[in-house]
């Protein structure tokens, strides 16, 4: 699993904070990276704060081969996201004439195009613009940072466009075995499993549906053999407690 | 805003960044905050992995007043926040009496007690429970860290329980004004306005509905005065472009 690039997401908004909105946007791109190769390996949610943003995108763009952000790319003054990410990197924040061009679409004249607007076209000095074909205001790349909307529509048509500036591993591949047995019974056999396959990562998510008592055993890695052979042993394990496991589609592997 | 004590929510678990499970706890957590005058000013998503929890636990609660983790606490081998929080905190990780004692009201003798379940008595040494009225398995608090489990019904009633350790100041209030305005028109006059209340912190989330372009503009303070005094000057922006406000509810204070 070494081998497969890391990525982290930076969700920027107060509204994520104080329970306004909740995001669906780590979920998309977390199941599209594992499709992709590449790992998410932590997220943070920040708030419009300029120290906080520049700060945290220095940090995770050192960490991780990857930062993807989601949000605080619009015309009002709460949208702050492309003036930390010029800052972050020590460069000016540019009118860019292409954004301007992709933009002016959207309406009938220039004269339609306030200050506000304008803002939608400020990118880093240097940066390649991200496409947005949903409406028209792009997002853009700078080194490994790409900075994206907020709005799940235009984040998800945004990343689809960026797909082939990715450079991923072998893709994660991943099973998820349900069993109606307790997790304090089949906890000490999981665990056993777990040393067995170190290269397998084991997870179990408990569930209540009705009377019915149990975890779902997820199961991930690139390698197929050995996927299927660490479901075989949970699918026996099961077994040996008088129980048929239910195998289902994980979906994490593909768009959700 | 400056008196208000901070947090911070770790969301622990690699289904959170895999893509299979969409957090909901972090919006409960926040909103409920709010309520209580306390502002939650991060939030991380992080793997099952030890030296990450660590590290956040310990960056987490030296940076911020309150630190609440979901998720980890469970019967088996991938869960490890306990273990995590005691060696953040330099301690031992022991099973804990009382919390036996909890957990043996799940079950009809002392002989159910796998080693997995007992694996949920263990807390850090110096730590206080925190009670879980739905399947009895207690969270804990060492320190400002206060530890909860992953499922958000029994979240939600731990939090319920340790709000009199929480010391908030005064409740953040806010006020929701929808504007059939589009952002690129309303941008510059928010932004002025921005400018005139510069301790009231003001959001624009742009929303469309069928051919309805608009924005909904939240106002946050903990002052009522300045609430009103804002919220009339967005109403009356709103008014000159010819268009009538919508006030709803933002459901910010209390729990969602």
């Amino acid at each position: 699993m070494s081998d497969r690039p890391t990525a982290c997401m930076l969700l920027i908004g107060n509204e994520l904070l104080s329970g306004r909105t909740k995001d669906a946007n780590l979920a998309y791109i977390g199941a599209r990276l594992n499709a992709l190769g590449i790992r998410m390996a932590e997220a943070r949610v920040l708030p419009d704060e300029e120290d906080v943003i520049v700060a945290a995108v220095n940090e995770c763009r050192e960490k991780f081969d990857y930062v993807f952000t989601s949000g605080g790319i619009g015309p009002t003054h709460d949208d702050i996201t492309a003036a930390c990410v010029a800052k972050a990197f020590g460069v000016a924040l540019e009118r860019n004439v292409e954004a301007r061009a992709l933009l002016l679409r959207n309406y009938s004249s220039a004269a339609e195009l306030t200050e506000a607007r304008l803002k939608m076209t400020e990118v880093p000095a240097g940066a390649t613009l991200i496409e947005n074909p949903v409406s028209h205001a792009p997002g853009f790349q700078i080194g490994n940072v790409f900075v994206m909307a907020g709005i799940p529509r235009i984040l998800q048509a945004m990343f689809e466009g960026i797909t082939d500036r990715l450079r991923g591993g072998a893709p994660m591949l991943s099973r998820a075995i349900g069993a109606a047995v307790p997790e304090g019974v089949m906890g000490g056999p999981l665990a056993d499993l777990q040393s067995r396959f170190p290269d397998v990562e084991i997870g179990s998510y408990p569930f209540k549906r009705g009377a019915k008592v149990g975890a779902e055993i997820v199961l991930r890695t690139a390698d197929p053999a050995r996927l299927a052979e660490a479901a075989k042993a949970v699918r026996d394990l099961v077994t040996s407690h008088g129980v048929e496991p239910e195998e289902t589609e994980s979906g994490e592997s593909g768009p959700i």
